[in-house]
């Protein structure tokens, strides 16, 4: 496969994992030492609870069946050993006390290849304000 | 110039540009097809809007006296032709009007190099909902 092919599978697993709410497998393609900024909360979001498979399940698990994620104007960037890649995606999904999820927002991702393996070390997920 | 300098230096170009109030300046590291996710606004801006240099000047005009821009917690990964940069900047300065601006942002920037020119392809800036 090659690094966009490898690229392009790290965010579409990610989306597969939100759809079958699988916490482990959503935070599996994120370095540890992740700079993450998010939708909502502070500036950065701590590294530890961004890739933190527990967190991430009990968020799943708040929703009533499947997160549907659709990702359009993707665009990847990729050379060596470090890439980027930007989007806008939607997310829809329904929680279990009723409430929905309806949400388009801009994401920016910044990949490494590190020991021949493709990490998100970087992400950037907003609305416009 | 080594590339991580050379894409050090497009990025402090800019805040000295916006410093001095140069709109010409500020929009010269931008490629033209640039994909921009601003603060505020539609979830893509305009390319042409983006790098638009007598907008700019005009935005830069309703200033009175210089704006300063801190940067804090850059990071730049860079391999061949493909960079990106993320950092937290404070944007400050006083309107004509008299009202002011003081705002902290997160920054996420793409970088190709283009004819052996780095460029701004990509740029995402936004506040936490």
């Amino acid at each position: 496969m090659n690094d966009q092919d490898a690229i392009r599978k790290l965010i579409d697993d990610r989306v597969t994992a939100m759809r079958n709410r699988n916490g482990r497998a959503a935070v599996a393609g994120l370095a540890r030492d992740i700079v993450a900024f998010e939708v909502a909360g502070p500036l950065t979001a701590p590294a530890a609870q961004v890739t933190d498979a527990v967190a991430t399940q009990a968020w799943l698990n708040s929703f009533d069946g499947p997160i549907d994620v659709d990702i359009a104007e993707l665009a990847i960037h990729v050379s060596g050993d470090v890439g980027f890649a930007h989007s806008i995606h939607t997310l829809r999904g329904t929680h279990k006390d009723g409430t929905t999820l309806d949400l388009r927002m801009r994401s920016t991702l910044g990949f490494r290849k590190l020991d021949g393996q493709w990490k998100i070390v970087h992400a950037h997920t907003s609305v416009p304000r």
